[in-house]
């Protein structure tokens, strides 16, 4: 176990420079002192001030007990305070819990109690979560309250005081201190397929290499949606899931404005695009989806808005609507194991400088790999498939900043890692120019009569159809072929009641004429539905969908 | 000592990720396989073919007997062969020694025996040099020739072969292995103002943290100057002075297209500028002067071209004789023994968009530090001083890629690292921008009645005279001052003969009187010299000036 030690210099002797989280602050604070950080229409301060409010964090947290090593929980929406903590907790050598308070109570619990968490933080809104639940926390000591009005909601829980009241009464100077860089800096847990949500974990050394990278195959990498120091940045992936993608580090290393929305309503998410004039953010595809259908987008101007989607594919339909609004977007692709940055959909050279239109099918793929980051796509017996764009295999990664293992929990972890490659469980095809598309998680693939048909390609046909809003492909149980594909659709809106199943299957079976997919890949059924189920980050929930269509 | 270890993984064991320069080749292999490398008018090739071959020169190289932690040293001009070493070498486990054929016989034998060099590569232009000198190398067991036109020099050296040759016939496999981060990579010399010359030295680790950071500086922050993965590149410091500023390393990461050009000629380098639309270069003052007032400049279309002008001051006066020519241009700062990366002149994001005469005195300023780069100026006592833009202290640093030592001597590392800072030797001031402007080398200043004046504040001044192409200001003895400063400046060819001493020293009375300089700081003397005697390095040489005018 590393441990924190402040340490003298003799003559001659280098300093000791471990990659540190608290090392990505140096360059914004000289960079970007009056630059602009808000949560809102509630709070305003610049990075000057959050360097000052971090130490204040520091000396709050240190005054309830938090230690080297200790694991501190936070439950709030994306804020300025999400951020402090993204940065402070850390920086103290404890570490940060981020909380997903979508999970169901029981596994809240359970992962507060897995994670061994000394220190909650708690959004006013979640303290009717919590309520029910404190007395069966099993390690934790104190509480704060995160509260926007200062009010403290009526509950049972001990709080030690609110978070902007401790601040400011805590002491302005704190020396972060040196350690190993391989301290654990971030903990989360990913609710899988099955069983118990497994908790992951980050170094400090994963996560400034993570950032670095990241900076660098979005800002110095030339492609259409860039993020670089003059972006005005608002995230839309929630800050619990996977550090926001790393973005909130690499927009701090940058010293870009920052813009936390809170929760996420679209009307709000709109009004600051336009009067932050925010230029970047990124979302899973139903965010972009929900925000693009809303009623207030048909008037906002979004033309100066770059949105990386990730976390699901990318459909075509969605990105064409996206660029018919002006809105500049790509795919990226990561996983909570992968901190998460793997892929960037960013364009080769020569494709610079061609309308969005005709690039958009690079932009939508997903993607080449990050420096540093090794793909490579794997059959059942280990060995390497071709790149020819038909071969599918198991992706599987190798980088400097991925899940070394679950934590507690080494038999999951055995089937994370084989071979030194990190198994990701998707199943994609690489082309001849290196291009990786993932096609399926591996439990998703549509198994009919020994040939596989891929859900997601189904998807992203279908979502060129005017009238899709979104749609679902999974198998289902059948006496000959073992399985047959079966669509689920949600129609826009405005085509409810005017465009029938039947309609939307001859759609495929079109694509199928014209060589998009094989016959055989063709569903037998097309079922318009009211809504899709969706997992805790947003994702459709195909698990539910096989236990409702067997 | 770190050792090459082949490993095979458990099931559950992740894959130890080393900071490797190898890692650096996996985002170009699949992002630019077909970009162009490329020297002169002698050699073209794809980084496709750059990624066998050096699997051919690791063949050809352990062929010759070189083993893990073995030097191998390289004689070269700028060229894809450099590129190769600087690659191929250090992946292999080996060290690249970069030899500056500029320095004396003496030392090049010095350093080649202190540095334990085994096997040297070596132009046909430099056998001249190495021929008398050969037998007395005690450690070197092999010698490749580097022959543009593959003919063999007259020399009795025992060459093993000629490098394409030796390519063209070696076996196209080789696995690169993983080892410690920590172990060397690189190592050349510096000559200081004494004594012999001193060993620097850098890990995989140190290269590829310096990689990123430098590709971050210059591409994902935004301001002018801008080095991203749709630049041509073309080095214009020698690939021997701290891996050409480690740009070679940040442009194959970036897949960028490379250009090398051999020996600088000014005019085989305006016209690559042209011919190969280079639009990134990197040089010292001296070699831009150079280019700018070789005949063929006027002629040439720079207006492509972005320079990053450091190794010494960028006096304003060149570079708006840059501007005018439609070239961007901006300061860095580093030296031999911080890898070299410090400082970069970008702009605050306030000052984007502004024409770049209302932003040259920012582009100028030493600059801002890169990222994971820490500056304090120090005074003697060790105490910090302030950021006022008037108080002097030594420039210190800390980053991830300082040289831990001088190799084999402790005696000078002691001197180079106090209190777990990196002493540059520089003195500077700091605005309260954090704007570092270096104003000396800490030997250069001039002590007059007490006060300080700096040498480069003179010199920057001069050369916004209009026939002034370069100046040195140095201290002479004087027995009532202490030390009193004395100018010499070599005028351009065009005012040869048509100004006078005394106008120059009215132009910097004027000067100071105008408040730019202090009264006392006007030298009492302007001598208009023929000549400035330069280093091997290209600076002006103050300690030969010195001896001239003590």
């Amino acid at each position: 176990m590393p441990t924190a030690t402040p340490k003298t210099y003799a003559p001659g002797e280098c300093y000791d420079y471990q990659l540190l989280v608290k090392h990505l602050l140096e360059s914004p604070r000289i960079f970007a002192s009056d630059q602009e950080i808000l949560y809102r229409d509630r709070f305003r301060m610049t990075y000057r001030d959050l360097f000052a409010r971090l130490r204040r964090l520091a000396n709050v947290l240190a005054g309830l007990g938090v230690k080297f090593g200790d694991t501190v929980c936070m439950f709030d929406y994306d804020s300025h305070r999400y951020l402090e903590t993204f940065l402070g907790v850390p920086m103290m050598g404890a570490v940060l819990h981020t909380q997903n308070w979508r999970l169901s109570p029981e596994q809240i619990l359970y992962t507060m109690n897995h994670a061994e968490d000394k220190v909650v933080l708690v959004h006013a809104d979640f303290v009717p979560l919590l309520e029910p639940l404190w007395r069966k926390l099993t390690t934790v000591k104190k509480f704060i309250l995160l509260a926007d009005d200062f009010k403290t909601p009526a509950a049972t829980i001990p709080f030690a005081g609110e978070y902007e009241s401790l601040l400011a009464a805590a002491d302005p100077e704190y020396d972060f201190p040196d350690f190993d860089e391989r301290t654990k800096a971030t903990t989360f847990y990913t609710t899988g397929t099955t069983g118990l949500p497994k908790g992951v974990y980050f170094s400090h050394r994963q996560i400034v290499l993570h950032t670095q990278s990241g900076v660098i195959i979005q800002g110095a990498f030339e492609s259409v949606c860039r993020f670089r120091s003059n972006d005005v940045y608002m995230p839309l992936t929630p800050m619990f899931h996977v550090h926001a993608w790393g973005v909130p580090y690499g927009a701090t290393l940058l010293g870009a404005k920052q813009v936390y929305p809170g929760r996420y309503e679209p009307e709000t998410i709109l009004r600051l695009v336009e009067t932050e004039r925010v230029t970047y953010s990124h979302c899973v595809p139903t965010v972009l989806q929900m925000i693009l259908n809303h009623p207030a987008a048909a008037k906002a101007d979004l033309s100066r808005w770059k949105v990386v989607v990730g976390g699901a594919r990318l459909n075509k339909g969605l990105a064409e609507a996206a660029v018919k609004k002006g809105i500049e977007i790509y795919a990226s692709y990561g996983m909570s194991e992968t901190c998460p940055l793997a892929c960037r959909a960013n364009l080769k050279t020569p494709l610079l400088g061609k309308p969005m239109e005709e690039v958009l099918d690079y932009l939508i793929m997903t993607g080449l790999p990050a420096p540093f980051v090794y793909v490579r796509l794997f059959d059942k017996e280990g060995r390497e498939v071709p790149s020819d764009g038909r071969s599918p295999g198991e992706v599987c990664l190798r980088s400097p900043w991925l899940a070394e293992s679950y934590f507690k929990d080494p038999e999951r972890t055995r089937d994370l890692w084989r071979a030194g490659w990190l198994h990701t469980g998707d199943i994609g095809v690489m082309n001849a120019e290196g291009y990786l598309q993932v096609t399926d998680r591996i439990k998703d693939v549509i198994k009919t009569g020994g040939e596989w048909i891929s859900s997601l390609d189904l998807e992203n046909l279908l979502s060129q159809h005017d009238a899709v809003l979104e749609s679902a492909a999974i198998g289902v149980s059948d006496a000959k072929w073992g399985e047959r594909p079966l669509m689920l659709a949600v129609l826009k809106s405005a085509y409810a009641g005017r465009v029938g199943e039947a309609e939307l299957r001859q759609f495929l079976v079109e694509a199928a004429q014209q060589g998009k997919i094989p016959k055989y890949g063709v569903p037998d059924k097309v079922r318009i539905v009211e809504a899709l189920p969706k997992t805790s980050v947003g994702k459709i929930n195909k698990i539910a969908l096989r236990k409702e269509y067997p």
